[in-house]
């Protein structure tokens, strides 16, 4: 295994321990509310979020992550997993599977998964705003907004409507551009902010560029999703490859070609790395990372 | 219109524009996203839970409401608007009409009302987070958490979920008031602290009366709910008259007979009362609020 990918492995244990506790000691009076929550939460997923806040903090401060980078990764991760469970509902997306497992309104019903995914986002809010010893309530209250802003009507939420009321209409490159920087790209960009505030001032001078950055592979990564939905295989996706084409979605390769796609994906990785260039071997890490995120095969 | 009428317009009014504003210039690349939450959002709602924010932090300081006060006002209408829309969805209570008017889902879809929801909470929490000058960041972040604890898996979202597995089923009076404990109780409770922590140290003392004072309304309001279900009109209403009985729910009235359930309320009532009375002039129109809960009429 890799250096990256042992970092991952890493980060993902720590925050899939993070969610299980924070799951398992939140107490409910509806067990099957919990039930569905960890179901949606524990569930596989790559937890590139919060490597992404992580790494972010690394290369602030090339320190190990303190505890406002630890609550961030989680909250973001909360808030990527109930986005997920609200999408997979038969009144949207309807998918009856992610990452090879039922999804939530499968495995359990409707009403189920549309309050885990409620509860979940609330959890991400209540997780961040718990008093934390040692640290400033002011930058706990910026990291909040950042989310919260990333989150709702001008960041995914509004992201996910734009493509549900354009499924089968022609979106021009810009608009294809607009809803990707909502639906993931906010939250991408986020998680790279998350990081950098969770460093406090170490991180103040680095946001504007990491912001930039963030945007970069927040774009990056969406080429690469549509990529893989041409090229990749069902079993390693963990879902059916083709389903962009079958569905008639709006995808980078169908308006640039799939040659003009992977060119404005590896100019998109090539000016990311310029950025993470600058700032020395803390960076590494991360760097690595966004080459991941450009070649990954799911 | 008597003094109360009156004050409860004037908050409604301001807690409306506020709102109104909100939507009007968060701006989105979605407008339908907008319209639904708008829909839900300005739909002629009582705004009982502003009205106990203001009138908490008046009974704390005697003042007119701060900043903070009104800024928890908007947050916590926009945590229970989404919980309205997102309980009427089809795959939960499945209800067409609201204050006589169509729902979200009906209005609109059922993903624009599931969206909206979602872009709903989020507001609430981006609200609540957005740096305010002259305010103690750590007395905005434990107004956050307030709203948050209240919301989530064990406060308003755990209530919806254990009514939704219970339909149908007998309750012992324990269940049915842990249930509204959790589904309308924890975030009028919340409301009463809201405006307490937005008093700063002048609240600091009376919390934990409040608290108290919070959740015997918070009883009260569903015993007058299950009421007025029996004995209400429904246009009065705004929703169909004998609907519980019809879908089968459990509701104090059924377990305690209709004089037990009136019994009960008086009795509540009165402690809440008792409570407020030791506060002086300032608690007067937090009393004539609580009279008004217990005997309106829809």
């Amino acid at each position: 295994m890799n250096r990256l990918a042992q970092l991952l492995q890493q980060h993902r244990n720590q925050v899939e321990q993070q969610l299980d506790q924070l799951i398992s000691t939140a107490g409910s009076i509806e067990p099957r509310l919990q039930q569905t929550m960890r179901h949606g939460l524990l569930n596989g997923g790559k937890r590139l979020r919060p490597a992404l806040v992580y790494l972010s903090h690394q290369l602030c401060t090339g320190q190990l992550p303190n505890e406002l980078t630890k609550r961030a990764a989680v909250a973001i991760e909360c808030i990527h997993s109930y986005s997920l469970v609200h999408d997979d509902l038969p009144a949207m997306d309807d998918d009856d599977l992610r990452r090879g497992q039922p999804t939530c309104h499968i495995a359990f019903d409707e009403a189920s998964a549309i309050l885990a995914g409620d509860a979940l986002q609330c959890l991400a809010f209540e997780h961040l705003s718990e008093p934390i010893n040692g640290y400033p309530a002011a930058l706990q209250l910026r990291m909040l907004n950042t989310l919260a802003r990333a989150s709702g009507e001008r960041g995914m939420v509004a992201g996910q409507a734009f493509d549900l009321a354009h499924v089968g209409k022609p979106l021009t490159l810009e608009q294809l551009q607009a809803m990707h920087a909502c639906k993931t790209g906010a939250l991408i960009t986020a998680a790279v902010e998350l990081g950098a505030l969770s460093a406090g001032t170490a991180g103040d001078d680095k946001l504007p560029d990491l912001r930039r950055y963030g945007d970069l592979i927040g774009l990056a990564f969406q080429i690469q999703d549509d990529l893989l939905d041409i090229e990749g295989d069902t079993a390693t996706l963990g879902k059916p490859q083709g389903s962009d084409a079958a569905q008639n979605k709006p995808t980078y390769p169908a308006l640039l070609g799939l040659d003009g796609a992977r060119a404005r994906l590896q100019q998109l990785h090539d000016e990311a790395i310029g950025i993470l260039s600058t700032y020395g071997d803390d960076a590494d890490d991360l760097i690595a990372l966004t080459h991941y995120i450009v070649n990954r095969d799911h």
